[in-house]
């Protein structure tokens, strides 16, 4: 029996989606998306126990779940199970939880079922600020090397601060834990029965490199006595590069997932960067953005240069040969969401349903009737924090220009525009480094389903901007790891070449709104540092009182 | 017959509110509300034309229609028109129109029912803010003396700018013009076939006062030549102080109104005015805060001195041997309105529908359970420009402090503060200039009807607020002028003893609270500077955009 197909399984932040692929060209046979019954925990957990503010947290078991999709894609395809070559997974990160001896979550046991830190701490859980400022600064006066890596700064979002933040308010939790692990790399054990660390999360989200490894016992020592010797024990050194696979399925990985035992698994990748290899986008100065809940900028160079604000490179990290830096928008879909949720009123609710369209399409069609400037409005993009270039998780959202005439169709096309701008800066950041940026390509749900804010993008960016057919570029990417690590191809590049998706448009900047937005872009970059580099710390200081 | 009654018309913003007094106690006997038809044109004329930017107008039929009002009250009432022994009306200010030879309205003639500047100018029609840029250019260049008394700046929303912009965008309305009035003086003139100004309106609104008139011959020809001799032609010089009357009914204003022939009509107030004598606000260092869709903070003090940024002050202007200084803030309702029009989401609609509360009392209720600074949220209240201090039509609003968790009651709220920050701002300008406030009370429909609000300015200003108990104050105060007018009483003071109304409740600033509305408020006026005092003009060069 001929091996064709792979799956893929792409675990977002509120729903995993699988894809059944053709390992020939990567035509997609099938998808399942399955929603995480739990959702984001960031007002109670299960027990009813309310949870502090900036708390995001979710339920491994939600991820189990996702796999029951399997089966459902093969049957909906007509695959038997012993046709599939491999599987691949990639997930959302620093996305962390704590595990004991035999890699069961802490939260699965009875007496840590009422303890919110034995639960994940999803990537947008943002309670440990304070814990990455310590980081941060003792970091800084210590003057560590791999500082410079992540762009001087450690985001509350990564490995370690979400652990001191266990130690210091559950250190019965941070006692019980065997191993604290992202759920990419828990749910790799759940398949395989082995324990395997992606090199990919470690690098981007856990302060390791391979040169020397993660921080030094010295460092953590300093950062907290309780945490000397952490390395080797809860937090494992047994990490792999994105070219070795984590294994092949177990008994329980063949029960969770229906696929015969033995079918390899492909290492887990970084949810964002999986969408590379999908896109073939494996080119020097290749850049691909993410647009979704939130927004991601992924760069291909040959050059490694450290650059303030960016988030991490790592080398090998994404596409062998290159160093891949990584920057992102900690919120971007979700702003629109907010809005639509809290701001747009019932007669707005009632013309869409009368139309027979969604309300996101309606502010859309409103607001693509402005003309760039129109509204007199200007906003800062920060609902949730600012990720790069200031790294600094307690920014918040700023409108400026309101009047007693603002429509919200102005407001939704504001924080459309203040999302490119926040791309602007981060591009910027890029290319006044010295990191050329050659190509720009556009995946996610958002990039493909609205015109308007992608040509704003080419617009604002001055960049020609492709989109992606697939809005399911990260299952895609996953699928193309497993056929690697099946060995139907002999490298990433050739799989990627052979099954990536097509491009469906692109967006080219229109001069006369260029000239425009960067008038509007010269307000925001004074904006954004004023409020965001020292000039005014209000946003802070509010957050405080 | 005795003539025991009195009946005062105030005209507001939407609509005109007559009541029926009892001129011995102030006793409110009937009232009766007519909403203009013609509303507040600020999209299109009724011909369907389409107005630019910022205009607001009315249309002066729906004044006349308001006097419909009068033989209604009476008849609820059950009071013979020749019982009334006066009629007095307040206005809001500067409301101006053009008129011919005749006193018509421009915009009544064929030719100009088209014509946007033929219309009457409401005072919140804010397009000549140019215009009021070069008379304030002009006049800081020239020195001249009057500036001082209007805090050194003059708005956009007073006479001259107006005047002038129908001048550059209109000549043919502006050479057709006889007179440029105040709407209130208009009406006196249709209900008693007698041409009166009103000193009010003319000083605090067009730069006359008693000592030297209007702005000179020599300044208005430097503002443009074709201003050369306005002053005694379009503009007359006939201004009365407020202690005389209008004149009395004439044929014409008997069958506007119903009343007699001879009927009395004291001189029009301006409608913030009005409601000092309505609630025997009569004393030095007494304030009144009148808070409305805007807000306006009126002082009365024996000393005389400018006031940087503060409206203006005219001796004699509303109670006889003070110098009554003026400060605002252009919008506060209307944010409040213009927020549950375009930001409450239908599910907030829903729930006030399933509870029976309106939509701002179910805000009001979230938002009364956040504490001071819960949020962190900031906001600038400049949605319809600065008044006070900054005397600035082109500042706009802005929101900081947004999250994703940004729920819309605590928007609600931190508006509420914003416009409790501003108050605060005036009540500052007016006491570092030596100018003493012994007492602050508030009036209006918002400070009758919202504790929480004035909860929150009582924490906000430090001072204790009372609460008139009539939300017709300036209805009130118009025929307490009435009485006078047709000499019931000796006086104005004397006639607002017996029948100003009273109070029903005092706020008191609650120390908790104050401490962390002071720290906020530092806040607040760092920011302040920096958007209204030329740290980074960035509203104002938005607009411009």
């Amino acid at each position: 029996m001929e091996k064709r197909y792979v799956i893929g399984i792409d675990f977002g932040t509120l729903s995993g989606r699988a894809v059944l692929v053709d390992a020939a060209n990567g035509n997609e046979l099938a998808e399942g998306t399955v929603g995480y019954p739990h959702g984001v925990m960031d007002g109670a957990l299960p027990s009813g126990r309310k949870l502090p503010p900036l708390f995001a947290l979710q339920h491994p078991q939600d991820y189990l779940d996702v796999l029951g999709a399997v089966p459902r894609v093969l049957a909906e395809a007509g695959v038997r199970p012993e046709e599939v070559a491999g599987l691949g997974i990639d997930f959302t990160a620093c996305t962390m939880l704590p595990v004991d001896e035999a890699g069961v979550p802490l939260c699965f046991l009875p007496e840590f079922a009422d303890e919110p830190h034995a639960y994940v701490k999803l990537w947008k859980h943002h309670a440990a600020q304070p814990e990455a400022d310590d980081v941060n600064a003792l970091a800084a006066e210590r003057k560590e090397e791999w500082l410079s890596i992540y762009g001087g700064k450690v985001s509350s979002e990564w490995m370690l601060p979400k652990i001191l933040e266990t130690l210091r308010y559950a250190p019965h939790v941070y006692e019980k834990t065997a191993r604290f692990t992202e759920a990419a790399d828990w749910l790799s054990r759940m398949l395989t029965g082995r324990e395997t660390h992606s090199a990919a999360f470690a690098g981007y989200k856990a302060l390791w490199n391979a040169e020397t490894g993660y921080p030094s016992n010295d460092f953590m020592a300093a950062l907290d006595p309780r945490l000397c010797g952490i390395v080797g024990t809860k937090i494992s050194e047994n990490v792999l590069g994105v070219d070795q696979i984590a294994g092949a399925l177990d008994g329980q990985g063949s029960r969770l997932t229906g696929l015969p035992i033995g079918t390899p698994l492909s290492l887990p990748m970084i949810d964002a960067h999986a969408a590379m290899p999908a896109l073939n986008i494996t080119g020097d100065g290749d850049l691909m953005m993410i647009v979704g809940t939130s927004g991601c900028h992924i760069l291909n160079s040959a050059q490694r240069k450290p650059v303030d604000g960016i988030s991490g490179y790592v080398k090998d990290g994404v596409i062998p040969g290159f160093y891949t830096y990584e920057a992102g928008q900690a919120a971007v879909g979700d702003i629109f969401d907010w809005f639509v949720k809290n701001h747009v009123p019932e007669s707005y609710r009632k013309e869409a349903v009368e139309r027979g369209v969604g309300i996101h399409q309606l502010l859309r069609e409103k607001a693509e009737k402005l003309r760039a400037g129109e509204s007199g409005l200007l906003a800062l993009d920060w609902l949730n924090g600012n990720r790069s270039v200031l790294v600094n998780a307690n920014l918040t959202g700023m409108m400026l220009g309101l009047t007693l005439q603002t429509k919200p169709e102005e407001e939704y096309r504001a924080w459309i525009e203040a999302t490119a701008f926040g791309t602007r800066m981060i591009l910027e950041q890029y290319e006044k480094n010295g990191i050329e940026i050659r190509s720009v390509c556009a995946a996610g749900g958002i990039a493909k389903k609205d015109g308007m804010m992608m040509q704003i993008y080419a617009d604002v960016t001055g960049k020609e901007i492709r989109i992606a057919a697939s809005s399911q570029a990260g299952a895609l990417g996953s699928a193309i790891c497993a056929a690697t690590a099946a060995g139907v191809y002999p490298s990433m590049q050739t799989a990627a070449k052979a099954m990536s998706g097509p491009y469906i448009r692109t967006y080219r900047p229109i001069a006369e709104n260029q000239a425009v937005y960067h008038r509007l872009y010269a307000e925001y970059k004074t904006l954004h540092d004023y409020f965001g580099r020292g000039g005014n710390p209000v946003m802070e200081r509010l957050r405080s009182i």
